[in-house]
């Protein structure tokens, strides 16, 4: 299958990371894509929606059908959290792979869901075989995965730099704190006066302190990889940028430890990593990251309180969203990984 | 009344023109804030809405009611377009001094209402009466007015640069084009997709180009001020920064004029205006004008072409909508017309 | 001395801080300004700067001289650290009330000098005699001092709400982690390729992590105010707004605490305080408290870890630099502590 | 040619068109990257000063060499106007290929360089056999130039939308006016107080009126293509936005004309052209271009005034500079039109 195209659907096509997957998908050798379900925008050309695509994209959105989706060898779902769980069971037993951008298959635990998205799951039964679409750390998986859980934005940024610290054995598990900043385009494209330029620019809050839906993934993710249990305490922001997550990460030093030895943790799980950027010297920086699928990795230690500082940057749309995911579908199907993505 | 206090309420005070206005008056000698009405808002504490206002302003929102109005003497409306048509007879009936920021009362032709703002004038009676409020070329009229049409932001920085390059007979009636950029808070504050942070963040778009209801205002103020019939060409664009309208004004010569000889014009007209400041030299900048009442005048020739480039800022929110208002109660009731606004 | 002017020099007054300094002084009723020191800026008037001024301030910068400063009764100074101690020893000498802008005479301790600011302290004898200019802790001494060291922004944000929680013996003492996020206009008016537009729009970056000359401030002044040894972890951000610093801190609680408790603590100390706001509910956002002299402290307990989330919000410029500057100025010479400042 | 690759070389290569050209080149199938060069940041490697380039370029910036240079086909030439006349001579001699992004090159007319550039031009010879890189007027010459001059980022927004209103008679030659509105990316890279994100953030500002450099571009552009003399007014602004020109202009109709006529204009010349878009109903906006080759045009009747507004948006870097400039690049070397630029 190497060298033909596959087929794919994206289903919640007009959202922004929809818009993200699709501009990607146009650099992408091996992609074909079939149909664009919006119910919202149904009818409506895709350059009418997003102006910056006419003349790259002639096609229209369409509601969704099984039937039409089934016509596709994989089907993205960019819906709201709460509505892929509706879908992906019909999508599944059609024998389609599924990649999902939202949090409904992210968390194995079914009791998580009312928690933290305020909803029970329908489609529990089907958690257990949804993979984790990090592919630094489930690449394996993803390549045999029927339905991949593509990682939230924060816990994307948040988990690959605390991930081999603890396996290295480098840092406490516990009292890990971690303050995401992140760009206006998270929060998806809908009409919301708390977004609107006017109250979000020249301004910073934190919010859903403790209560974000990220945090059990975030501890979820972490322990996977590296087998020790962790409860972060985790602070998003809202910042008056368009695109870009910002992670500041502190932890406590098991013992005393150079840059060095930080630096060769990451060198030992990340050297060969297409997507992972880390450096002894250089401190992140959004604009580095932004419109690519890269995330950057820096530290410092602040040894007079025991402490590493580790920073990270993506860009929420990419690395975070449509980026990851279609990095996913290079592994399900057997593609260079770094297809459509350099 | 020089040294008393007068009441004061305000009709949709939750608004951002509201919110400006509450601010100015907070620091205003000679202002008792009587009612703030706000209907989408009644029942909430004004440091709920905007927890700007904690520990300045102890008070609640009520919903309008014409009975509460009356215990003030001057009602400040801050509604959108289309509303205050509905509440002006009865308070004028019952004998209210009246501000109202919309353009509800601004055109004296009834016949603009339906092609500009789309909707039939429920109370074109009154609009002879009406007196628009821009301080510069309307003080006497202001002073004894009952309804005062506060000017749109547009209008504002459009007209105070071009009234006196025609009185004094150094530019053509004919042919001015003007190009306006404004911060998105001119919007107003509601929920809105096209406003959100996402879609208007480093972009630029004209909008309304030929359409916008404040043309009819811009010609017929001009005319008033200068006994010329104008017909301008204006082009509003949304820029994304908050506060602040810049406008750039191409203006035909009649003869072969020196750069003096502009300044003199303005200096004839504004020298002693407390919110008029023009200079031969330095280029106007909006970060020189916001939060502040001021206008700032600045201008090139470009005797190539035979024309005249005049260039304009202000704050929306002040000079633009709420300073101007506080600075028509000043003259109306007597007060330094710079109290509250320095 | 209440009701009477007294006389004000700046000295470093075309800063970005001189120049918000200038702003509220022009709106105090005892503040008469008599010079105004500016060395790369003198000859300029101050309207040529600062075309913001224009009609509000008729005056020339004027290059430093003794004399000159000596015929006021109070000298701020709002020049770069390291600065401020070659003119401090003859202006205390010549009997003038100073408060100084920057770091120079704020630690107390002259060995931490070469560590944080990388160079000697060369009047390190007048360490012991200034106090550090934070009202709501040293309000008796700001009093009666002759010399008054500002605080710095980042320290203000913290400091104010981390105190009460020790004294209080809500949190520990130990691990306490701050990440503040400050706006550009705190880097100063210099030409800088880093601090171009291109390169902090749209992007965020951490720096100086761990070696950021406020770090020692911090823990000096949280140490003098409770009595506790503290070393806090501290990672400033720079972010792409103009003006105001947003502070989340991590605190680990000592035992089981409710919110009502750490509300609790906030009323006990700044209930009666004129520029400290706080609120069970309400999450701080700059927006609330920009071109103000406020702090806006929230907090949410994160009990499964055991932890207190604290956030708050100042504008760099009033209450991280001028406003607080000029609240001293009001405590030193009797006058209202607001005055100016609301 | 078609299949091979060619090896280039830039000269300035560590600006932002020098960074956005490496950009668009690492995507183009044909492009050999031998040298790049870079004074300034000789010695350093791409990634220290470009870290977005980390783990894509391997390469160090050298100090300009002609022989070095002579191991390319082709030299982009990335520098500040002024530059390049000193070193095209010795290139062209040697047979090299030449595109140059500044203005050396642009004017036919050496005595407009004094004026506009303030400098005499030293290879006043050369400027006959320059070709001007539009390639939508002027692809045939540009497929056999050895010396592009690429076009300014102004210029490009306003001659592609004005040629055809002018070339079709649908507007007069005379009394055209322009303003544009620039992002600050086009200012370039160096440290400038001026271009300071306090400085530039939140405000507007006109520059340069009547006297920019782009004036003679445009108007020699125009005349080349049309036949038509013009002298445009030209106001350009700087905005607080990173990257983006747009750009609204004012025309004369010669007669009644339909919007149907005018989108029959722009269908003649345009329909072919694969970086040209234009719509009789969508207005353009700075976003639907960023990060693409595309110029956008749109526009609207104002028949009252006898007027046709137009409105065109542009990225400043791509279609403005290092686009366009690789869209000469695959005209010169037979590579198709598009190639790295989709």
């Amino acid at each position: 299958m190497l060298s033909q195209s596959i087929k794919i659907s994206v289903v919640g096509a007009s959202g922004y990371s929809g818009a993200e997957l699709l501009k990607i998908l146009l650099r992408h050798k091996h992609a074909h894509i079939e149909k664009l379900f919006a119910n919202s925008s149904a009818g409506k050309r895709v350059d009418t929606v997003y102006p910056y695509f006419t003349k790259r994209v002639d096609a229209t959105y369409e509601p969704y059908s099984l039937d039409a989706a089934c016509t596709s060898d994989v089907v993205f779902i960019a819906l709201p959290s709460g509505e892929a769980m509706n879908i992906v069971p019909e999508l599944l037993a059609r024998g389609k792979r599924i990649i999902d951008f939202g949090g409904d298959f992210r968390l194995r635990d079914a009791s998580a869901y009312p928690k933290f998205y305020k909803r029970e799951h329908t489609s529990a039964n089907l958690l257990s075989q949804a993979v984790y679409g990090l592919p630094e750390w489930n690449r394996e998986k993803i390549e045999s995965a029927k339905l991949v859980a593509n990682p939230g934005c924060y816990p994307t940024s948040a988990t690959l730099p605390i991930i081999p610290l603890l396996k290295e054995g480098l840092t406490e598990s516990k009292g890990i704190a971690i303050s995401s900043l992140s760009g206006v385009s998270g929060a998806g494209r809908s009409a919301s006066a708390d977004l609107s330029f006017t109250e979000v620019n020249e301004s910073v809050k934190a919010y859903k302190v403790g209560v974000h839906q990220h945090i059990p993934e975030i501890n979820q993710t972490i322990g996977d990889a590296t087998g020790q249990q962790v409860s972060v305490t985790f602070v998003p922001h809202l910042l008056p940028i368009t695109r870009g997550i910002y992670t500041s990460i502190y932890a406590t030093l098991k013992h005393t430890t150079t840059e060095e030895e930080v630096f060769a943790a990451y060198t030992k799980f990340y050297t060969k990593e297409p997507f992972v950027r880390f450096s002894p010297t250089t401190i992140p920086e959004i604009k580095n990251v932004n419109y690519t699928n890269y995330i950057d990795i820096g530290f410092r230690l602040y040894p007079e309180n025991n402490q590493l500082i580790v920073l990270s940057a993506i860009d929420n749309l990419v690395k975070g969203a449509a980026g990851q995911a279609v990095q996913n579908m290079n592994l399900m199907f057997g593609f260079d990984e770094t297809e459509g993505l350099l």
